[in-house]
């Protein structure tokens, strides 16, 4: 068959029953005549056990050393496999991210993938051994252990189909595929077969959690084909696509909302050149990442200026905005936590009018007041009060008709 | 003052609470102008609780992954030890074992140090940091990750007290110094303010588990002033010192005990040049370390020769020599688990005559038989059934007046 990366999050291995589990599925892989790389995260609640212990000595833990006690919790976890695999004769052998090695920078426990050296999993796939990565974590160039954030063992492993020029990256998670919208909000939710890489950036980003941003990023860069899939259950999971030109597009993906977000709006500020810079450069350079960015039109020399923040760091930016709002000669500075931002994605709205009309009214026809607005090609995101997150979206699926099987999708 | 390696053990740092304890010890001696290089375990019952988890998913488990596995336990103290360092203000940084980077051969599992490269050390006390490793762990020259064995961390601070050059190498322990022998079987036993080096090897091989044997070996090697120390009670402990000439010894330092070790017998074997290497061959390509060597005189061309080895490498060791035992034309091949090896120590007895006979009527006197005997320059071994450790540790205690300050230890 091919070569391909496989990786299972820390639900599909909080046990070692499951872990076991984890091992015949591979083994089955392998046999099948298959080229096996996995990447597994830390034993579900193993990260939190050990942030607790962080805790417990350190009221504000230091990263750097935050990142050299959560990355065991991945190396406990690919030695385990090993020892699983090795168990039932099926030839492995593991790295850490040190090990492989995956290069990073130096910003601990947010760190970004430079480059991976996959010359010695390449020697072990040519040994006929299964190789077991670490995920989540890497190495900076003065060997500092970091790790990726959360989620990152998602990034590790389209990283490594990349470097390894994988035939496909297969993501085992908790779910079987990429849905319409969430079906604990929308019952009637349905599973795409297939999704462009774009939607799938779009809804990712947007709060549908089935993969984590940077690792659809970077699939979409290197055009890794990639699958999403149930660990639990068999079946055909979503395979994320690139586009196709003339394939008919149906005109709208799904409803995606992420109610982690807080907005921060800084309040009659002068409208000069390099006042966004100005407002954002402390956030940027505390490491907060931005989300939304809106600037309304300038009134009598003044304008005002809203972006969201994950809610995590709300506070902090909170306080560096309103810490820099003299300097800035802003009017005041706001913040709200109470809000959830509902998107709607889809490439196909790109050649078809009206979407953004039948979002509008859709929400309106509910009472649902719109507090901002942002657009871009394949999605349109409004952001409403928190307490409007289910209706909303079941309005806005029923709206675009998603319960229902496209054509084009259908013929494909 | 100086620049001093300190070792804390898995007791020291088995909670959190410990751990904060051991900081402040830490930054007390760095506020006293020390140069402080701290070295410790994993947090007691943490490795324990790794192996079982192993062996959960496989009955045998590889070695190479062992080692990844415990790995974990040393590098989830050195970041939380250094996060409670920084919390009282005290600048620290933390390394694993291959971070050192501490270079060791690739026998997973019971690795040996072979080189360490302290240049990263010597930059961090320099700028003012305590310095925490991982103890127990090494890497091997294709970037393995090893482990050099239960106990192996004392090894760790020793190797890195002579790379370092360090004025003291003080190990901190559940005892407050070298006893006599080991109170819990002799009640009167005495703490040592000072032991030779040479008598330390011994007592620590024979089985008072202060110390690790090849720390000691590593120590008396390289001459790093050794310290016993209790991580829970003030005092000075017991100084481990190189013979001085002139200095008036002692005649026996204490009675140490061994109930790890067991017997085994190969009878009736042709007493050819070589047989011993030929019984021991394969028992050493096992990697298993034998303790006692005894080969009786000829009788008619055949030999009996006898070795002891650890309890847990006994069946196999068993299973070794039966399997060859017709190669070596061997009339029998016996085991017994069930002895205790009981010895004498003390650099005195070079100059001493007698001391093996006091030793042997104080046994006969208390009807206690013995099996096996071997002796070096400074101590008596013998081994005896079980069931008399204590009668016989406690009859030669007193009889050498252990439990009596020496004339030449209150000089000097």
């Amino acid at each position: 068959m091919g070569l391909i990366v496989k990786k299972f999050g820390g639900t599909s291995v909080g046990t070692t029953e499951r872990i076991q589990a984890v091992a015949e599925k591979l083994k089955a892989s392998r046999d099948a005549g298959d080229d096996v790389v996995v990447v597994v995260s830390a034993m579900s609640g193993e990260t939190n056990r050990l942030l607790s212990l962080a805790e417990s000595v350190n009221s504000n833990p230091p990263p750097r050393e935050v990142d050299v006690l959560l990355s065991t919790g991945e190396q406990v976890t690919i030695a385990l496999l090993t020892m699983a695999l090795e168990q039932i004769g099926c030839a492995a052998r593991c790295y850490t991210g040190a090990q492989v090695s995956i290069l990073t920078d130096s910003t601990f426990s947010k760190a970004r993938i430079q480059d991976i050296d996959a010359e010695s999993i390449r020697e072990d796939l040519g040994a006929g051994r299964v190789v077991v990565v670490a995920g989540f974590q890497g190495v900076d160039e003065n060997g500092a252990i970091t790790t990726l954030g959360r989620g990152g063992s998602d990034t590790t492993a389209v990283a490594l189909a990349a470097a390894l020029e994988a035939d496909e990256c297969q993501i085992y998670t908790d779910v079987d595929g990429v849905y319409t919208s969430d079906p604990r909000v929308v019952p009637n939710a349905r599973r795409l077969d297939k999704i462009t890489v774009d939607e799938m950036l779009e809804l990712s980003s947007l709060g549908s959690k089935v993969l984590q941003i940077r690792a659809v990023e970077f699939a979409g860069k290197y055009r890794v084909p990639l699958r999403v899939l149930s660990s639990f259950e068999e079946g055909p999971g979503t395979l994320i696509t690139y586009e196709e030109e003339g394939m008919e597009e149906p005109l709208i993906s799904g409803i995606a909302f992420n109610r982690e977000e807080a907005k921060v709006s800084v309040i009659g500020v002068p409208d000069t050149p390099g006042i966004a810079a100005k407002i954002l450069g402390p956030v940027a350079d505390a490491s907060i990442e931005v989300d939304m960015i809106i600037q309304n039109i300038s009134q009598q020399g003044l304008t005002d200026f809203t972006f969201t923040v994950h809610k995590r760091d709300f506070q902090n930016t909170l306080d560096l905005v309103r810490s820099n709002a003299e300097v800035l000669g802003a009017r005041d500075v706001y913040g709200d936590d109470n809000i959830v931002k509902i998107s709607v994605v889809g490439v196909g709205m790109r050649s078809h009018a009206g979407v953004a009309n039948t979002m509008f009214q859709t929400l309106s026809d509910e009472g649902i007041n719109i507090q901002m607005i942002s657009t871009s090609e394949i999605k349109i995101s409004v952001v409403v009060e928190e307490k409007y997150l289910e209706l909303g979206v079941r309005a806005l699926h029923k709206a675009f008709e998603l319960n229902k099987e496209p054509v084009a999708e259908q013929e494909s």
